[in-house]
C-alpha cells in the first residue's frame, strides 16, 4: 500500500477513535452527522461525495480532501470527472487551491495504483 | 419580480459589464472561464452547478450563492435536492454557514415564487 | 426597540423557522446542536458564549456575532469583558476584523440602551 | 458627494471614535499600528497601500477594500494600475472575489467622479 | 520529552528569535501585543487563553493551536473543559476543523503525559 | 542546495507537470493565467510579485508563499522590503499569520544563502 494512503488512514482512524473516547456528546454527534450526511437521499452518494470534496478543496483542508477522494474512488468516479471537480475548485477558490490540487492529484493517483 | 431577485440581477449585470469594459485581459479571461467551467463535460451541468453552489456556500459568498441558485433553479433542481446541498455546506462549513443558508433559502423561495 | 436589534431578531427567527420546515434531518440536527453546545457543562454558559463570540468574530460572520452578543448580554458580561473579547479577536484575526468590531460595538451599545 | 463614499466615511469615522473610547489598550494599539504600518519605509506608501488593498480583496473585507481604495486614490494610482491589482486578487482568490471586485469598481468610480 | 512537543517548541522559539532580529518595528510590536493581550484584565488568563485557542481552531492554524494548548495546560484547564472548547470549535467551524482537532488532541495528550 | 528549497521546487515542478497532463482545459488555463498575471503591465513585475506574496500570506498558503518568495528574490527585493511585506501581512491577517511568517523567513534566508 502507498505510504501516503497508509499514513493518512492509520492516523485518521486512530485519532477518530480517541475523539470518540473523549465521550463529549457534541463531538460524537458531529462525527455521526459527518457519516449520515453523505448517505443517499434526494441526491445519490456519488453527488454528495463530490459536494463534500469540492467544499473541502475550496476550504483547503488536505485531510478532508484525502477522505473524500477515498469515498469518490470507491464510488467509481472517473479521472475525467475528478479533474472537473478540481477545475471548479480552482476556479472558485483561486490559485491558492493549486498546491492542494497537486497533493489531491498525488493521492488520487495512489488510489488508482492501489486498485491496480 | 421579487425585489431581491431584481436588485441582485440588475447590479450584477451592470457591474459585470463595467468589469469587462476595464479591458483588463486577466479579469476578462477569469470571467470567461467562469462561464466555461460549468459547461457540460464529463460531469453534466446540474452536477457542476451544485458543485459551484456548495463551494460558494462554504466560502460564504452571498452573491456567488445567489448566482448558482439561479442556475440550479433553471436546471430543475428540486427543493429536496437543494436542502441536501444546504446540509452538506452546513456540515462541512459549520454554523457560520447558517446565516448564509437563511438568505439562500429566502432567495430560493423567491425563485420558486417567480416561476409560479 | 432599536432598528438593528429588531430587524436582526425578526429575520433570524422567521428564517430559522423556515429552515426547520424544510424538514431536512441534517439541518435540523445542526440547529439543535447549535443550541445544546452552549449549555452549561464542564464550562459555564458565560465562557461558552464568549467562545462562540470570539470564534464568530475571527470568522467574520456578522449575524453570528449579533447572536452571541445577545447571549453574552443576557448573561451579564460587562463592557470591559466584552472589549477584551474584541481585543483577542482583532489580535488573532487581524485588522480585517475591525469593520466587524465596529458593527459589534454598535450592536452591543444598542443592547445596553435597550436594557436601560 | 456620492452616497456610498459618504456613508462609508461617516460610519467608519464615528465608530472608530467609539472604539478608541472603549479605552482598551490592545484595540488602541492595533488601530495605531494600522496607521503606522502603511507609512513610508523601505517600501513607499503607494506600494504599501496596494499591498493592503490586495490583502483586503482576497480576504473579502468590503470596508477594508473601500478604505484602501481611498488611500490608493489619494496617492494617484491610475485606473490601469488599479485593474491590475484587481486581477491579481481575482486570480489568487478565485471567482468568489468577483462580487467584491464589482463593489470595489463602483467605489473606485465614485472616487474618480468626486475628484472630477 | 515527546517529539511533537520538542520540535514545535524548538522551531517556534528559534524562528521567533529571528523574527525579532529582523528589527522590523511593526513585526516586533505585533509579537509584543501577542503576549500582552492574554494577560489578566477584566477577564482572567484562563478565559483569555481559551478564547485564543478557539479562535485558532476555527481559523485552523495548527501552530497557533499548539501554542494555546500549552498555555491552557499550564493554567490547569481540565480534559473535560478542553473537550468542550473542541466542541464549540467544531460546531462553529464545521467538519473541516476535525483534522485539526485530531492533531490538537494528540498534542494535548502529549502535554498530559509530559506532566506525568 | 538547501533541502527546503530543493524539496519544494522538485515536488511543485513534478506535480504541475502532472496537472498539465490531466489535459483539463480549465486547469490548464488557470495555470497559464497564473504565469501571465504577474508579467509587467501598468505595474512592474516587482510590485506584482509583492502583491502575489502578501495575498498568499494572508490566505496562509505556504507553498504559494514559497513560490512568490522565489520570484521576489530573483527580482532583487531587499531584506528590509521583504520584512515590510511581512509586516503588512501580519497586521491585516493577524497573529495566525505568524507561523507562516516563521516559515517564510526560513525560506527567505535559504534563498539568501543559496545566492551566497
Amino acid at each position: 500500500m502507498s505510504d501516503i494512503l497508509q499514513s493518512f488512514r492509520e492516523y485518521r482512524s486512530r485519532m477518530n477513535q480517541k475523539l470518540m473516547e473523549t465521550d463529549n456528546k457534541v463531538i460524537k454527534r458531529i462525527m455521526n452527522l459527518d457519516t449520515n450526511t453523505y448517505k443517499e437521499g434526494a441526491l445519490d452518494e456519488r453527488t454528495k461525495e463530490m459536494l463534500g470534496l469540492v467544499a473541502s478543496m475550496v476550504l483547503r483542508c488536505d485531510d478532508c480532501i484525502s477522505y473524500h477522494l477515498e469515498q469518490c474512488h470507491q464510488l467509481g468516479i472517473s479521472n475525467e470527472e475528478m479533474y472537473e471537480i478540481f477545475s471548479v475548485a480552482n476556479l472558485v477558490g483561486g490559485t491558492i487551491v493549486i498546491p492542494h490540487t497537486r497533493r489531491a492529484l498525488e493521492y488520487w493517483e495512489a488510489l488508482n495504483k492501489e486498485k491496480g
